[in-house]
């Protein structure tokens, strides 16, 4: 099943069950009219939506504007951000010479963002400071239902309702100073963007496996293909082992959303999923930093493929933009 | 006005307004059924409530029954915990052999906590391992309405709807690995419980100026006083100073939950908010750690009395309890 939310003015919006094809959709009103209503109530709602899923793939609905999509969850009670590629870890940390921790292979590395305000798939992103060094970074993200305290890994599968996409928007030159006073990241993540569209597991087929999507994220950085990276392999931490590790001493509510952090792959002709990655190999290359932070005017695409060319979740098209 | 959530078996709870006086209540149904709605829709549902808050100062309505009360908001968008009182950061920091940051007196430390799952007023804390080092934090916290990205200290007032009690609980010894890290806390912060009633600000008189609280933290674990701290000339940052810093590069929805951090005075008389402190006091005294963590069976309660004596937020009061 593949599920949406349409801006409407109000702060939920309405949720939209969207074909296969990605190509209509018909609104789950009288069902769920919001994705936290659907997360709050999955078990009961599962089947009227699925039955509306058979129907949008049959032909009916509307046609799919994809810049009238709002975030799958507009707000989100919790936002959780892994970091389980360790090329990614190794190669950031050495940009800003920091260590990778001691735990790196053992320990799972996330933190907690910011789940208030959230932004659409083809939201702008704006600007305030070019010197704050704004960055992209292409993730895969599940959302959970209600998942106890003490879940172990093996038991994770059965609490992921829902796979999409992210940009996890950085603002890489606060980071040093934030993480200096030990409390993690701030005001150095800003608000996140979502992919329009969000599918239960079943969809991704014989992709997802062990909690890793083995699909390739494709990131276009200024029309240009920046990172076709392949998403499955070198995921160290699954997401069962995040989801396993975060919840050690606590519970989440539905509709919490985990992050897999940054797509990276250590063979550096797949490109990189953030410029931070491509700044450091420069840097690792030639003895400095080559590539610019984002400025105003450049333009972010992150999408996945599967193995028929479609794209899965839509796509994450941005535009940096001046306040 | 006093605001407060009835559990109901729903996720949100029931809205209920509670009498100046902590005695009787009056639920909100048909004006704000929940307190998120009630924040979601503020200034239209404000003079309705307001209304309600005088007929229960009249006399109307049910007795409270604090056992009957949930977290105001059950689950939130987002909780931040600031850590204001400079006192008590050096001696944390003393107590887990680290250094207090450069920028201690000049830059806000705050954390994104977990939101999604908090506990009421009276909800056992569940001790999972007796070796995390269980311990409890009495805090101040402000609930924001919406409050867009870029607002000033100055501008910070107008959007504090709402201030309430919490106990930000923390297992110590997840702390040090967590942080080594330096993705900042998470499994170190499990569930925070916050008090029964919430009130505007304008219920607490000259006691609230400048974005802090003065009267005093009261905290009585196991049945003895263990602080009676001063809330307020301590407070290093205010809460302008708090909420103007988280919003350098992000915005908030409304019931955003803003965290004081642990309230300390540097007169020792005046006891502590949390163990810790205690604990780091006895190692400078004696050489030793002589209060342990606390283990099942345990109780703390958490207040703050009015210049006559009265509970303005009514009591945190919880037991440890084994899984």
């Amino acid at each position: 099943m593949k599920l949406g939310t349409l801006k409407n003015n109000t702060r939920d919006g309405q949720l939209v069950v969207v074909s296969r094809d990605n190509q209509r959709l018909l609104p789950a009103t009288g069902i769920a009219d919001t994705m936290q209503y659907a997360l709050d109530n999955w078990d009961a709602v599962y089947p009227a939506l699925n039955e509306l899923y058979s129907k949008v793939n049959q032909g009916e609905g509307d046609a799919v504007d994809i810049t009238a999509f709002h975030a799958p969850l507009p707000r989100a009670y919790e936002w959780i951000d892994g970091s389980a590629y360790i090329n990614h870890i190794v190669l950031v940390r050495k940009a800003r010479n920091a260590e990778p921790p001691a735990t790196l292979t053992t320990d799972p590395l996330v933190y907690q963002g910011g789940s208030g305000v959230l932004l659409g798939p083809t939201d702008d992103i704006v600007l305030h400071n070019y010197d704050w060094g704004l960055d992209f970074e292409s993730e895969i993200c599940v959302v959970l239902g209600d998942t106890p305290l003490g879940t172990s890994g093996a038991d994770v599968d059965k609490h992921i309702r829902l796979v999409m996409l992210c940009n996890d928007v950085t603002l890489r030159n606060l980071i040093p100073a934030e993480l200096a006073k030990s409390f993690g990241f701030f005001n150095s993540k800003p608000a996140t963007a979502y992919s329009p569209f969000a599918v239960t597991p079943d969809e991704l087929g014989s992709a997802w496996k062990e909690g890793r999507l083995h699909h390739n994220m494709l990131t276009t950085y200024n029309g240009n293909v920046f990172g076709d990276v392949e998403a499955g392999p070198e995921m160290h931490f699954s997401f069962q082992d995040i989801v396993g590790h975060v919840c050690k001493t606590r519970a989440f509510t539905a509709g919490t959303i985990v992050g897999s952090g940054t797509i990276s792959n250590e063979d550096t002709s797949k490109g990189s999923s953030c410029l931070s990655e491509k700044r450091m190999l420069e840097k690792i290359d030639s003895g400095a930093f080559v590539t610019p932070y984002m400025n105003v005017g450049d333009t972010i695409r992150i999408e996945m493929l599967d193995e028929d060319g479609h794209s899965i979740f839509g796509t994450i098209s941005q535009k940096v933009v001046a306040p």
